[in-house]
C-alpha cells in the first residue's frame, strides 16, 4: 500500500516498526560501502591473464615499432584497431593514450582553456564559458568543468536521454556553451541509452558557438549486464558527419572496466581536423603513451571478439549484484510510491529517487548505520541536487551478501525518512 | 695545427682533401641517426626482467592496496621509496605520476597557466609570462613553453651551469619571470653538472615573482657513464630549504631511460606545499596512474640499489660508444682550433661547437651524406641559435660501428665548413 495513502496513525505503525528495523541493523556494526562504481576482486582475477600477456613475445608492433622504445605519438595500430572497434570508429579516427579516458576529457579542457578548439579563441580569454551538464551525471565530469571555473547548467535526463528541447534552445542561443557532457549508453547512473531519436537530435544541433563539442563519454560501450537485453546506440561521429557537423563531437573510452582500473588505456575519437589538432598539442605533451600496455591489451584480448567474450565474464559475476539490489528495492520498496529506481541493462549503477527533500538523510542514516552510499548530491553540479532526491547505487565491489545487508539498510533508511517527510506536510 | 694558422694555400689544399673524403663518404649511401637520445636495442634487451617482472606475484602493495584497482592518487608507497631515492627526497616529498616526465613538465605549465602556482595568478591572466632557457639545452622543454606562448630568454651555460650572474639578475628584477629550465646533471646536450656554488646561487634567488620556480629537469641523475668518474650535485630541495625558499623548486624525474622509454614511471618532487597544491589538481584529473607499472618497476628493481647496478649494465653498452665518437672527434679535430666539444661523465649527449655560422650548414651537408643530426638551433629556444653553432651528438642508438663512419662524415663536414667560413673572411 502506497504510504501517500496512509494515515497518520498507519504512517506512525509504519515508522515503529522501520525503526526498530534500524537499529537492530545498527547494531550488526557492519561496514559495507555501495559508493564507487569500482570492479570487484573477482572481475579483477579475470584479466589476471594480462599480467604475463607479454611473456615470450616479440615486442616489435606490426609496424615495425619496437614497443619498448622511444615513439608512435598516438598509439600502435593494432591497439587502435581493437579501441576503434570499441568506440565504434575508423581506426583513422582514434588517438590512443595512457591509462585513464578521465584524464584524457580532463586534458581535452585545460587545452581548450589555453589554445582553444580547432582555432578558437582560448576560453581561458572569455569572460563565462558554460557546459550543459544532463542530470543525474558523473561527479568527476562536473569536478573537471568545476575545476576550470566554468558555469555547469542542469539539463533533466529523461527516459530517452538528455531533454533535448532544453538543449537546442541553449545551444543555439548562447555562444557561451561550449559543450556537454554525456555518458551515451548505460549512463552514469541513471543507467539509461540515448535513444536514436536523442542521438539525432545532437547530430543536428546548430550551436551558437563554433567551438561547441559534445563530450561524448562512452564508458560503459560494452558493459552489458545481459546477452538477451542489450542496449544499442546510434553512432553519434557518424551522425554528426551526415548532419553536417563533423567536428562537433569528442568520443571518450578506456579499458579501465574491462581489464584493470588503472593500468588500462585509454581513447579520443573524433573528426580527423580534431586529431590534427590534438596531435599539434600532444607533440609538445609527450614523447608517446604506454606502448608495451597497449601490446600487452592486445596479445591479451586478440581482437575485439576476444574482448566482447571477456566483457561477458564481467555480467556473469556482477548481473546476480544488480540483481540482488533490484530485488531487494522492489520487495521492500515496490508499491509504497516512496521511490523510484531505473532498471538498467548495463553499466555500473543503478539511480535511485527519492521523495523531495529526503536523499541527504537517507545517506546519513546509512552512513550511520554503516552503509557508505555515494554522496547525496555528488550526481549534480557543486554537489547540489535541487530536489534532494537522487541516490547512485554501484553494486559492483560488495559481495552479494553483502549487499542484501546494505540494500536492508538502504530502503530501511528510506522508509523512515519517507514517512517523517509525510508527516512533516500533514 | 690550427687552421686557423693556415695560409690561403694551405686551407684550399685542406678542402680539397675533405671534400674528396665527403664524396667518398656520401656515395656510400650510408643512413646513420645520431640525431635523438634514445637507448639502443642492447639497453632495452637488459630490462627484459621487466616483462614478466609481476608473474606469481601477489599484486596487493605494502599498504594493502589492490594494485589492479581503482585507488592511490599519488603513488604506491613502493615506488615512491624507490623514485625518492632516484631523484634524493625524502618519500614525503614526491608524486608518481604516469609514464613521462615530459608530460609531467607540460602539466606543470598548463596548471600553471590555468590556475597559477600555489594559489598566484593564473599565468593566461598576465599580459606576460617569461622563462629563463640555459642554453644549449633541451629541445622539448622550449617546446612547451613556446606552445604557452611564454616568452624564453637565453642565458649561455658555462662549464659550472647557466651564467648565474645574469640568472640572478633577471629573476630578481623581472616579476614577469615564473621560472628557468634546467637540467642540472649531465644536462642536455652538454653533459656538465652545475657546481655547489651553482645550485647554492639557486636556492639563495630572491625572485621578484612569488611564484618564480626552478625547474630541476634531473633526467640524467643516476646516468654515468663511468664507475670511478661520476658527477655529483647538490639536493636542491634541501638547500633551497636551507635558504629559506622551501617551496621554489620543482624536481622531475623519470625511468623513461632506466627501464623502457614510454613505458616507464615519472615523479615530481617538491615541497608539501607544492605537492598539496598538486593534489588539487590531480584528483581532478585522473583517479591514479598505473599503479601495476610501478609496482613491476619495484617487483624488477628490488630496491634502489638494484636500479643502481642496472644503470651500470646501461654504461657498459653506451660507454663505448661516447668513447668512438670522442676518439673520432679528437683524432679527426683536435688542435685543429675549428670545433670544441664536451666529454660528460654521463647523460646521454655530447655537445659540439663549430665555429660561428658552421652549425647549419655541417648538419645540412651530414644530411646529404647519409646522417642525420638534430637540427641546428634545436638546442636553442625558437629553434634560433643566435652563433649557428652549435651540434648535439646522440651516441646511444646508433651501433659502434655506424657511429665510427657517421662521425667521419660529421668531422668531414665540419673541416670543409669551418675552411670555407675562414675563406670568406680572408
Amino acid at each position: 500500500m502506497s504510504y501517500k495513502a496512509m494515515t497518520k496513525e498507519e504512517l506512525l505503525n509504519e515508522r515503529a516498526k522501520a525503526a526498530a528495523k534500524y537499529d537492530e541493523l545498527k547494531s550488526k556494526g557492519l561496514k559495507l560501502d555501495m559508493s564507487r562504481g569500482k570492479p570487484n576482486v573477482e572481475q579483477l582475477d579475470i584479466s589476471m591473464g594480462m599480467i604475463g600477456a607479454l611473456s615470450g613475445h616479440d615486442l616489435v608492433g606490426e609496424e615495425g615499432v619496437d614497443c619498448r622504445n622511444y615513439g608512435v605519438l598516438d598509439g600502435i595500430i593494432e591497439a587502435k584497431r581493437l579501441l576503434s572497434a570499441m568506440i565504434e570508429c575508423p581506426v583513422d579516427n582514434i588517438i590512443i593514450y595512457g591509462n585513464s579516458s578521465l584524464n584524457v576529457m580532463y586534458d581535452t579542457i585545460s587545452r581548450s582553456m589555453t589554445h582553444g578548439v580547432m582555432g578558437s579563441t582560448p576560453w581561458a580569454k572569455l569572460d563565462k564559458v558554460k557546459f550543459l551538464c544532463p542530470v543525474p551525471g558523473y561527479d568527476r565530469h562536473f569536478a573537471i568543468t568545476e575545476y576550470f571555473g566554468i558555469e555547469m547548467i542542469n539539463v533533466p535526463m529523461t527516459s530517452d536521454g538528455p531533454d533535448m528541447d532544453m538543449v537546442e534552445e541553449l545551444v543555439s542561443s548562447d555562444s557561451a556553451i561550449k559543450g556537454i557532457w554525456c555518458v551515451p549508453k548505460y549512463s552514469n547512473p541513471s543507467g539509461i541509452t540515448y535513444s536514436d531519436e536523442t542521438v539525432r537530435r545532437f547530430a543536428n544541433l546548430k550551436p551558437a558557438a563554433e567551438d561547441f563539442r559534445i563530450y561524448w563519454d562512452n564508458a560503459y560501450c560494452i558493459h552489458h549486464l545481459y546477452e538477451d537485453k542489450q542496449d544499442h546506440i546510434l553512432e553519434i561521429l557518424e551522425e554528426c558527419a551526415k548532419a553536417g557537423n563533423p567536428d562537433m563531437v569528442f568520443k571518450f573510452c578506456s579499458t579501465s572496466k574491462v581489464t584493470f582500473p588503472g593500468s588500462g588505456i585509454a581513447a579520443i575519437s573524433a573528426s580527423k581536423a580534431n586529431l590534427k589538432f590534438i596531435r599539434n598539442q600532444m607533440k609538445v605533451q609527450t614523447i608517446g603513451h604506454d606502448k608495451l600496455n597497449q601490446l600487452r591489451h592486445v596479445k591479451f584480448f586478440g581482437d575485439f571478439n576476444g574482448m566482447l567474450e571477456h566483457m561477458k565474464k564481467h555480467a556473469a559475476i556482477i548481473r546476480p549484484k544488480f540483481e540482488a539490489v533490484l530485488d531487494s528495492l522492489e520487495s521492500e520498496l515496490g508499491g509504497l510510491d516512496i521511490a523510484r529506481w531505473t532498471k538498467p541493462n548495463g553499466g555500473y549503477f543503478i539511480s535511485l529517487d527519492t521523495m523531495d527533500g529526503c536523499a541527504k538523510r537517507v545517506v546519513a542514516m546509512c552512513k550511520e548505520a554503516g552503509v557508505v552510499m555515494t554522496a547525496a548530491g555528488a550526481t549534480f553540479p557543486y554537489g547540489k541536487d535541487p530536489h534532494d532526491s537522487n541516490i547512485r547505487i554501484a553494486p559492483t565491489y560488495p559481495s552479494t551478501e553483502e549487499l542484501k545487508q546494505a540494500c536492508e539498510i538502504l530502503v530501511t533508511c528510506i522508509k523512515i525518512a519517507s514517512i517523517d517527510k509525510l508527516l512533516e506536510n500533514m
